[in-house]
Order: C-alpha cells, then structure tokens, then sequence
C-alpha cells in the first residue's frame, strides 16, 4: 500500500471543492499546477516528499508521519507527474510513489493568492450594525442538532459574537453548552464560575463596579478564546453589557494614527493577576498580528495592567498609544450595549470581542451571571470536524 | 487612606531584597532613582502614577487598579520627590500622593541593567553535565513540606528537568504530584492520560515505535507548560526515555548555523493533529523568542508537521533550517538517554526539554507511564507564591 492517501487526507476544506486540475509541470525546483480558474499553483519537490500520505510515511491508524523529514535530499526532483482522476501522482527517484487529490492540493498551496483566499471570515462591526439585529442562536437548537450548532459557531467565528437565548436559569446549561464545542479551559477561577456582588472580592468582577470592555485573563500566557456569560437572574438596576468588537476599533486607530497602532503591536504591554494563592504575569503586545499579518488578538485590561517590561525608550510611545486605543474603544460608535434577560448567554470571542458592564445597585435586586470558557484551538477544531462530518454526508 | 501601598505590592521579589535608595532627583519626564550600589534607574512620571498603589488607585480587597490609565497626562509631572525609610513619596500636582518601597521599584525597574539582572536562571545542559547525577526530587518530601517543593520546582526551572523518585506503583500519584504546583491543563486527551501500546492508537505514543525527541501538543497553540511521565510498570525490553534540552540545541544551532537559526525563529512551521473527534493546527516558529529576546518555547514534532503555510521563498530555507536542528538535537552529546523504573516520574518543561523514547517490544513485558501537564502560567505562579509566603516567614 505504498501509493495513496491517508484518511484525513481525503477531506474536502471549505471552498476549495469547486477547483480541478488542469496540468502539472515540472521545473527546477517545484512542480507548477494549473488549476481549471486559470492560477497557477508552485508545489516544492522536497514539501510534496515530506507530505506523502501513503502507508509507509504515515502510521494508517494514528495518522501521524512516520517517515523522516531530515532525510529528504534538499535537491529532489522527481522523476515523473502526472495528473489522474484529478489527482497529482509523483514518483520519485527511490521508486517511491506519492498521491494527492486536487482538493487536498489546493486547501493547501501556499502561493500568494491561494492563502489570500483562504482568510479567516471576519466580519468586523460597529455597534449600529448589530444593535437591532445582533447573532442570536436557539439553546435547544444547538444543543440537539449538528447542523445547526455548525452554523452558530460559524456565526460566531465571523462577528466575534452571539446572545444565545431560551438558557432558563439552571446553572448547569452554561457548561452544558460550552462542552457541546469541547472541554472547558479550567483557570484559578475555576472551570465555570459565577459572577455576582460578593464581600471578599478576589477580582474586580466580582463586585458591582462599572467594568470597561476588556478581555479575560490577560494576566495568562493564552487568553482564553470563547467566553460564556449565561445570566440566570438580572433585577438589580443597572448592569447593562457592552460589546466591543476590539477588531474594529484597533483598525480604525491603524487608519487614524498608523504610530499608535505601530506601537501597540510591537511594545509589549504587561499584565497581572494576584490574589492568596496566584500570581500569573504576562508581557504581550495589546494588538497582537498572526503568522499572516492578521488579527490575532487583542489584549487589554486597565484593571490589571502591570508595571511596564520594556525598553525605557518605550514607555511614553507605548502610554502614548494605549491611551490613543482606550479612548477610541470607549466612543459609543463601538460600544453595543444592551440588557441581558434571564435565559440570555453572552457567546463571544474572548480575544477580539471585549465586554464590559455598567455598575449596578446590588441593593436593588438580584444579578447573577454564570460563566466558563473554551479555547480557541478546540473552537476552531469543532468547525473543522463539523464541516469534515458535513462533506462526508454530501457525498 | 490615599497615600500607601497595596498589599501584593509589599512582596519581596528574590534577588533585589539587598538595594536601598540612595536618593531620588527629578529629570523633565521621569524620576531618576540612585541605588546604594551607586546604579542609577529611572522612572518615568507617567509609569508612576499609573502605578500607584493606594486605595484611591486600586481595589483595596481585590487588589486590580480602579484609576484609569487614560487619565494620565502624558507631560505630568511630580511636584516633589523624597525618599522616606527606604520608600520613594511621590506628590502630584492634584496632590494625590503615591509611595512605593525600594524593594518593589528594585523589581520593577526598566533600565537596561536592572532588566538584564532579572533573567531567568537557566542551565542549559549536554547529555554529560546531567547523566551522572541527574536533578532529582522524592515524592514524599514534595507533597508533604512547601519547602521542598519550592526548591523542587526552582531546580525544574534551572534545569527544565527533573526526576521524581519513590512515586509508586499507584495510578493516582501523578495527577496528585501536578496539583501542588496547579490544576490540570486538559486536552482532547484528557486531564490523566495513558502511555501504553493499544491496538487502534490516535497517537504514535500508543504504538510501540520509537518517538525521536520532540514537544507535546505542538498543534495547539499553547504547547503545555509541565509534563509528567509516571512509570507504574517497565518490564519491556527496550523503551529507554530521552531528554534533550531544546534550548541547548538552539543555542548551537545559533553558534554554527546562524542561518538556519533566523529562519527557525522567523518561518512558521506548521503542525496538525487529527482523530475521528478533533482537528487542532497551529503555525509558529520551531524556537522562539520572548519579548526580552530570551528562549520562549521550541516547537518540534516531526509526527505532527503540516504543510507549510508560508511564504513560496521561504520552503526551502525551512526544510534546510527544519534539518540542521533535527540532526543537531539527535547527536548524542545532547542525547539524556536512561531507563524509568516503577516509580519514577520524569517531569519537564515541555516547551524547552525535548523528550521520546526508544521502540520497545509489548510482547516482552508491560509498560504502562501516566502523564499529564500544568501550565507554564500556573507553574511559575506557584513559584511567586511559594516565594511570596517565604519572605513573610522571614520577617
């Protein structure tokens, strides 16, 4: 079984499906496809090699490589391709034969205007675009059926947010719903915790003070990615949520004041956290750009910002620039506020969307919210295998 | 109470406990601090109000900040300056006042000197330094005196490795070793995880084939922190454990290959890890760099590299760099290479210390290890408290 594909392989990624091979040539140091648009797409000898998805380079049950990626000749080329059943075969010098499907192939060319395509789906917002017609999803509805739970996360993924409605007030829906995504990100705070006025606060959340929009845990190394705040009781007065699409804002200070924004991706902020028995610190950037030069996150928390680790020569630039953010994240064009009711779950990206509420009068009334988190990676890797069981009932 | 100090902000932070102040000068934008050892640290204004500790600033029960950074005039400046019983007394021009030992200016201090003061103490280590007399601690001194366990986990820290002896033979020893430093950081493994030859393995480690040395979880983004390997039963014949110091192998990768170096802390690798109900991806740099320019993490499994998502020119450059470090981290002056007996748990950090382990033969004997992870955040945490409480038993 030395010439095929692993099982993994075979799956169909979103909107690539509809491209099909027209040619393959060989140059001198990769292989050139011609997809049925017209592009062409370069494929390294040596990438091809050490991605073979046959038996003897792949274990056929765990999926994992078992073949050697230093031991491929920098130097390789094939000896032949050929293009099958709109498939990429490559035999190499050794005899060795590798497959590839012209779905796998173009999920994964790596030319400019193939990963300029497959960009994440973000649609940033201000808060007249949502204010009347914000994301919601059916807790039933996503709870007892996948496809319905694939489009909410798909929903979430592109604006960063969406009110679940229909929780009642049991305080276990809240876990119960993060776990139909994946295991909850246990911190200090506990896996899920409950956000209420109380006497001996260990974080400001936990009083009934105003809280600007900001991110959670931003003392800790991975903020976590989905936040859930499901609100059980709300008759106390006051407390009004607000939503922040920190996306939005930190692109609206790139077009108003490039410096600012330079400045916040590259000076690292610092935050902590403290309390009897913790005391996590981190230094990261407030606007932090991934491996493509896109929003990665955004960080940000006055609560707990932290005693600056940077160069002296940076301090003012970077006060300089957090402020220039704080004060544009706080003009109402951003800020969607709004009254979570009793059966409401906030849902939101924890690392773009930051939220935030209006003090209110524990006296007045009962609040209480209960709250959990997922990570990102398990978020992302839901869609993934939703959309992988999806195709896979389409054919 | 507008004029004091926050209670975290009394601890002692190792290694500056001996510098006093000498005297403290006004400049245009900061406070020019002279130590007794006659070094000089500034302090920018605008740092030092945002800093302030007094109950007015921060939260007197849960300790986070309750001014607003914002607020801060860039150009303030203080009033007057004077050093009180070893305390530096700021007055501003709206007569807040604000004061903050010398102790915790000491460990704040930004000035290129007291920044490189504060590194990380790190040994980096060849298969020599440590086969003779590896970095050991015993199980039940651990659990039972914090003072053990602190000097166990600085030991860890220095070192990224350390032996834990006289564990047994019980399943429930090792998650209950992690959690004195933390809670448990769960994956699609789940919290308690079990190393053994099985018939349909989702991961290589549940064959019997040999694992060369490489990190955990290099799918996800954040790699964990801590890993503990117990051996319950090793009766099969081969399946020596490994131990390689990633960030040695860095370091010489850096002396003869500068090269490759730069591309590994530039070009992100791509990793992926799939089963039937998860697909995790990640691309980061093989090694990389915190925002001091110290080693942060490596990143290094060649079961799990993905295709690349780079740029085109960046292939090939990759797999030259990808092959210096792999051929470098396999010879054996970096190779740690011995035998776990029942008992003993290895325990690493995941992150610098690159472990695996030879093939072994099921049909010899049984083998069974059980591992889980801790967090970086959470393990230096525990180091902060556990030194925290250290100097309040001092006093």
């Amino acid at each position: 079984v030395s010439f095929g594909q692993n099982q993994y392989m075979a799956v169909i990624e979103q909107g690539h499906a509809t491209l099909t091979l027209t040619s393959a040539l060989r140059d001198t140091n990769w292989v050139t496809v011609r997809w049925s648009n017209g592009h062409d797409s370069p494929f390294h000898y040596v990438w091809l090699r050490d991605n073979c998805g046959c038996a003897e380079c792949r274990h056929v049950i765990a999926g994992e490589r078992m073949s050697d990626p230093a031991s491929i000749p920098l130097d390789l080329i094939a000896t032949d391709v050929v293009t099958v059943d709109d498939s990429l075969l490559v035999t190499w010098p050794d005899a060795h034969r590798s497959s590839f499907s012209a779905q796998w192939l173009a999920a994964h060319a790596y030319d400019s205007v193939s990963r300029a395509r497959s960009r994440r789906p973000l649609q940033l917002w201000n808060a007249a675009d949502v204010a009347e017609a914000p994301p919601t999803a059916q807790f039933d509805e996503v709870m007892s059926d996948d496809t319905a739970l694939l489009e909410w996360l798909l929903r979430l993924q592109t604006y960063g947010f969406t009110i679940v409605r229909g929780m009642g007030s049991s305080p276990g829906n809240v876990p119960m719903l993060a776990k139909r995504i994946a295991f909850l990100r246990d911190s200090n705070f506990g896996q899920v915790w409950e956000v209420r006025s109380e006497p001996k606060p260990d974080s400001l959340a936990y009083t009934s003070v105003k809280l600007t929009a900001h991110t959670d845990l931003v003392s800790r190394e991975a903020q976590p990615g989905v936040q859930f705040l499901h609100c059980m009781v709300n008759e106390a007065q006051g407390g009004e949520s607000i939503l922040v699409d920190g996306f939005a804002v930190a692109e609206a200070l790139r077009q108003q004041n490039l410096e600012a924004w330079q400045t916040l991706i590259r000076v690292p902020a610092a935050f902590r956290y403290q309390n009897d028995d913790t005391d996590v610190c981190a230094s990261f950037p407030v606007i932090r750009l991934d491996h493509r030069n896109e929003y990665f996150e955004v960080r940000y928390s006055n609560a707990l910002l932290a005693p600056l680790d940077c160069d002296r020569d940076d301090v003012l630039p970077f006060y300089a620039a957090y402020q220039a953010f704080s004060l544009l994240l706080r003009e109402p064009r951003f800020e969607y506020s709004f009254r979570l009711e009793a059966g409401d779950c906030e849902v939101f990206d924890n690392r773009r969307v930051m939220h935030g509420r209006q003090a209110f009068d524990p006296n007045t009334g009962r609040r209480h919210l209960q709250g959990c988190y997922v990570d990102t990676d398990d978020f992302l890797s839901r869609i993934r295998v939703l959309q992988r069981q999806s195709d896979f009932r389409l054919r």
